[in-house]
């Protein structure tokens, strides 16, 4: 068998040694692992593009991958932490809807939420999570620990509320989700949500002041330093400017609508 | 048995190539290794923020692991450059104090300076010994190599000098040490003296004009945007800002005394 | 045999996920390899940057190790991907200068355009070849895969011009390639150049509106915050300033002159 890959997405920011802490726990119980930062530039606390993130990269990996999520604002509280057996991974972090993106597409097979102090560290702290019984919680789950013995299962976990994409006459109305590390706005609609309606490529996308002309398929179908709307790495739309960052140009937010007319 | 470890402490800056040099020197050596970055963003030079993450993080380690620290500023200077046995680990770096917060609190077992020129990069440049000198030091260790053959015995390393914590009645005076990435102030109160001393836990918490009235237990305590007294993930007295940034309202530097009264 | 190591050098900025994209198609094809992160804050689709960057840092890996670069600022038009061997590693990156830094000094043993698509993921966007055709492409060789059936033989790459650096009677004339992460200023002077040239130890160092007196060999030759010439760790010539950086001292930016007068 090949080594148990884990992966860790956080908040704590790039410089942060807390990172290195978990994976020292991870590492203490289960030297042959594959370890994989995803990111750890999850804006501070920012649960909803945490989800978005899961969502995105985790169905690159290969089946029965830990993926570890910690952006917990709730940390010592009364939430629990659970681990969710979803398209055959497994995914481990706080109940505050971080996993539920991932969990709207695929329903989830098992949810045990980690009540099992014999997998936590021996002194968990009432600030960090992620070292105390998220790290020991995936490390036992690479041994091949069966999950019922981390904790309870339940039911359900908790789920975000999401803006819905509108679909009209020769019109979808949809928003911005995030802006990647190149500064593209992307957003909800899809691909495949726009072939469906039959949108031509000349469709007009309106986000904010902007008006753009026409859904191309990469960077380099307008001059440099233009606005281009394109179908981006997970074929959803997103708003490129050609050789730069959009942000700065579409002066908009996360959150702010998109709408694809024709 | 498993795979060495070898981590990874510099100032090199985190968008640094350099880094890669130092893993592309160790895995010419032993390709079996499992490398872990600890934190490439070690203010500039600053010896006595590394000497504290080593403190920290080595702890979550496991034994035999090798920790390499790039905190060099008298790169090519007659400063030496040490292997460290320390908590059943390895540390090599610039005897320059940056080895000396984990020594002061695990006598070291054994200090070899990395004097054999055997086990350098053949062409040794003056200004990377990180790369030139402590990366193959490492890899040969991490292949078994006994530590004396590195070099040549010493009886002691440079120690930093720490600021010591005051206890006076009903008082404890102490200092802020680091930020962390979060933006929390980390003291060095640690909780197991505050409980020797009885410090109730309604304590007042005085750092630069901020005055706090209890020590609590998680962030949640407060209400978002309000500075929070409390112990951190390593036990030590730390002030937050709940869903924010303490470095803005503190208004501190790392240095600034930090006292408990009741 | 030991576990194949890949590497990856993009401009996707530190806090992108894109590259956890890239690392989770490879371990779906091969868990056994060692992933390396070079760096991923090339600056935007700088080509030259990055070009400097592999040249740099892969002849420090061992032989077979496989570099992927994405600075691929051509995405989805018609420029080919590269499978290129040099060095006895392998280059994997986009047809547009990015391996020809490498290239100018290693004569390519072979040259493939990874045209054959059993080789893509089956579903290839346009915006994204890192992830869809260059990691699995990676991927594969890892696994032993020869490399022509990856697509079809060239005879040649793109190479980008350099500047020449020009020597005249007690002078050589050169510039700034680059500010690595110290903010030292890295020029395409080499040490060797200098030696062979007869260059004095006191000759002087002029760029910008700065004159230097004296090529030294550590940093520690001068005092803090004075600007200093000295070889670097790659043994070309650099401008750093003693205990800080020198971007704001110098004044100059990548491509200004750099003259060594005797």
């Amino acid at each position: 068998m090949s080594r148990p890959i884990i992966t860790f997405t956080t908040d704590f920011g790039i410089g942060s040694s807390y990172i290195a802490e978990m994976k020292g726990v991870v590492l203490s119980l289960n030297a042959e692992v594959q370890l994989v930062d995803v990111t750890h530039s999850i804006a501070p606390q920012d649960i909803r593009q945490g989800a978005l993130i899961f969502d995105s990269v985790a169905r690159r990996f290969p089946p029965e991958t830990i993926h570890v999520g910690v952006i917990d604002p709730g940390v010592g509280t009364e939430r629990d932490i659970l681990c969710v057996r979803m398209q055959n991974q497994y995914f481990i972090g706080p109940d505050n809807g971080l996993l539920s993106s991932v969990a709207d597409r695929n329903t989830p097979e098992q949810i045990i939420a980690l009540r099992n102090r014999e997998y936590w560290l021996s002194e968990v702290s009432s600030t960090f999570h992620g070292r105390d019984i998220m790290a020991p919680a995936a490390a036992y789950l690479s041994l091949g620990l069966s999950p019922e013995l981390l904790g309870e299962p339940l039911d359900d976990l908790i789920k975000l509320e999401w803006q819905k994409v509108h679909v009209a006459s020769k019109r979808v109305k949809g928003s911005v989700v995030s802006f990647d590390s190149f500064g593209n706005a992307i957003t909800d609609i899809s691909r495949s949500l726009l072939l469906e309606n039959k949108t031509p490529p000349d469709a007009v996308v309106k986000c904010g002041d902007v008006k753009l002309k026409g859904i191309f398929t990469t960077y380099k179908n307008k001059p440099n330093n233009t606005l281009v709307a394109l179908f981006g790495s997970q074929s959803m739309l997103e708003i490129a400017l050609v050789g730069g960052s959009a942000i700065d140009q579409l002066k908009v937010e996360v959150g702010a609508t998109v709408e694809v007319l024709w």
